[in-house]
């Protein structure tokens, strides 16, 4: 045994703005929610979101990697592509995945499209699309169109409660609704030095990557920011690296996964048209706090969780080291089954960061005798096996957040991931979830 | 709904002699297993085979990846190393995985080689080690000592009894010792066409995948066929591939993973020297069949498990991607946990096959048109959703092993992969493994 004395690596993460949990609306934006009968338990399960400027908002977006892509995920890919980012509406549909439905889901989801557009009075190409729910099954499509048709004319709202019912009407085996806001200041599109208030506000549904291919996951980003097309993209991009990608190992295994990003420019704010500069940075700090702040509601959501696990992993050699290192001690079964039993059973977390592994397929750099793991801030290991109490580290395990601290001792790469503990629970509403 | 009408892809894999599961010795060798204290329980925990021809066996084997490797394997690496293939002895050691416990794991392991090396009188690099169980824990060093002097000392046997006790030592959470047997005839050693009765026997622990950190498997082969290092080595590393590497994906994350293979030649078969020829490639199927074989048997005794979970997967691009597929759909958490519930919810395996990954992190070639699955035989896709009676579909499910049946549609790869289903008492056992 050693003491623990060598210095630990900084974390090297910029300091992100305060998130308040709520639905804020930007402005430019009008929200409503209602049911299609696509659930079994009839609660609402189809949410609109409009753009109410004159012009279109400026729309990014990442989607599933998987091959298996659902029949939404096709054709947002395919408006965002024809309007080169461009979007007046987005829709999202629980309860059916819409995927492996073949080319009759494609023309399901087309005919969502229409009648989306043709109630709100927009091109096609404009509407942008998302379903959660079980693959393989089918939309109702005449009860959704005349749903749009009813909840369009019933008239959408630019209020905190109406975002509000977007987010519970995406939910399925969420317990609790995901929600996330950052409001900033950015200079004035009139010039003058003044700012202006500017919202960035997220919401999400999906349980982290615990049941992917119930889609996993959807959120939608909106803000009242102007922001050209690839700038927004580009923002996104990062902030879902180090957000959503870090939530699991399966992060993009779902057919489903999509994040949106709408930008209305209603607030006045002088339009971004790069992403550099302390305006950029300020938009992009919101942006990646807000994602940063849904992934963790996400993972301490998690199916049958009680816990939230979240391993920060510094002195890598690089942050893609960093960044497969942390996913694979949230991601280890071994790791979530010990926090489900406050079992400090650090060998588990060295047992998943030795057999990390980044995206290309190899290995992480990884010197056992640099390695350094810490538990809810104990260190237990430093090269080799430190004397702990473990009485008072289960004590200190039980608690909502448990962290884990891995040091590689090799160079500058940071990174954060987040998962849940694995619980019997879990294994009871998987183990039944389609009939 | 279409119906099933295009052809199913052939699966390609060669034809396997058939296995007894039993611990037959092959000539050559002798066992003896005993406790030394490691197991908490009293039970036995260390086990040893020798080899007891004049000349030390040829010996080949595989070893975990992970880059925290444990002291038994880093030892066994070198000793490999050094003697270039030539082993007297194998130990095994159950209850403390002596991983991660840095130089002094080291100089432990060391202490048992010399133990053990001066017991039978041989040179201390043809002892070759391995270990299961708690990663970060101390061997209890001196009662291994005396236990190896006394187990030396009371005489090994060479009988099917012996090495059937090394496999009760071996287990830690294993439910059912796992052996297999193969007879096979090779050309005799002195010419003239006659055939002499050579036997390959396997042991393993460990159940699959499921608990990696455990030191997931320790596997000895043992045969009295006459074969040079290379050639045994180029033949176990071929077996590994499609039988052990196809537990599931996480197949090559423990610390202590281990396959041992050691050819005592006391057969008086001919000597091989080559992989090719009608007497290698006996050989060698009897080696695949060994290992298919214990891979099964280790599937279907998973921790907490219930049903051994077989994914074989046809018309894939190569058998990369079909080794890929399978293994992602035996290892995918959902596919587990629905296999528990019997439920036929084929859009978790689309899902799977969807986002696996080939070895170098790219993805493989799959296009959800040609894509069809058959679950317990009943195709249930085929480019789109099949109409299947899910009652009756319900029922077939409700059997020892449930079969997943992937046709890709592309090419000649083939392979196939072991899982098992995700259970309650898997999370109860691993939530409190270290206390």
């Amino acid at each position: 045994m050693t003491s623990a004395s060598r210095t630990t690596s900084p974390v090297l993460r910029p300091v992100l703005p305060p998130v308040v949990e709520r639905t804020l609306m930007p402005a430019g934006f009008a929200a409503i929610a209602g049911s299609a009968g696509i659930k079994a338990s009839g609660r609402p399960d189809v949410a609109i979101v409009t753009v109410t400027t004159p012009a279109p908002a400026t729309a990014a977006a990442t989607f599933t990697r998987n091959l298996v892509a659902a029949a939404p995920v096709r054709l947002s890919r395919a408006h965002l592509a024809a309007t080169a980012g461009r979007a007046r509406a987005v829709i999202v549909t629980a309860g059916c995945a819409n995927a492996a439905t073949g080319a009759g889901g494609d023309a399901d989801q087309a005919r969502v499209a229409n009648a989306l557009a043709s109630a709100i009075g927009c091109p096609i190409e404009e509407t942008l699309h998302a379903a959660t729910g079980l693959i393989g099954t089918t939309l109702p499509v005449e009860r959704i169109e005349q749903a749009v048709g009813a909840l369009v004319g019933a008239g959408l709202a630019a209020t905190e409660d109406a975002l509000g019912n977007v987010v519970a009407a995406m939910m399925t085996t969420d317990r609790r609704p995901k929600r996330a806001t950052v409001e900033l200041l950015l200079p004035a599109a009139d010039g003058g030095g003044a700012d202006v208030a500017v919202r960035v506000t997220g919401i999400v549904k999906g349980v982290g990557m615990i049941h992917p291919n119930m889609a996993t996951m959807i959120a939608v980003l909106l803000t009242d920011a102007a922001v050209d097309p690839a700038t927004l993209g580009a923002m996104l991009r990062r902030a879902v690296r180090t957000s959503f990608d870090q939530l699991t190992v399966d992060g993009d295994t779902s057919t489903n996964d999509t994040v949106f990003a709408l930008a209305s420019g209603a607030s006045r704010a002088a339009p971004l048209v790069r992403d550099d500069g302390i305006a950029a940075e300020r938009l992009e700090g919101a942006i990646a706090a807000v994602c940063r702040s849904l992934a963790r509601q996400q993972a301490a959501d998690g199916e049958g969780a009680t816990t939230l696990v979240t391993c920060t992993v510094t002195g890598a050699a690089d942050e893609t080291d960093a960044r497969a290192v942390s996913r694979a001690v949230v991601g280890g079964t071994l790791v979530k089954a010990a926090i489900r039993g406050r079992d400090p059973n650090w060998g588990r977390v060295a047992g998943a960061a030795g057999a990390a592994r980044r995206p290309d397929g190899s290995q992480v750099r990884l010197v056992p005798e640099r390695l350094r793991i810490s538990l809810c801030g104990t260190a237990v290991f430093a090269g080799e096996p430190l004397a702990f109490d473990a009485a008072a580290l289960r004590r200190a395990m039980d608690v909502p957040e448990v962290t884990i601290d891995v040091d590689l001792g090799l160079g500058d790469g940071a990174a954060e991931a987040w998962g849940c503990d694995l619980t019997e629970d879990y294994v009871r509403e998987n183990a039944e979830y389609s009939t």
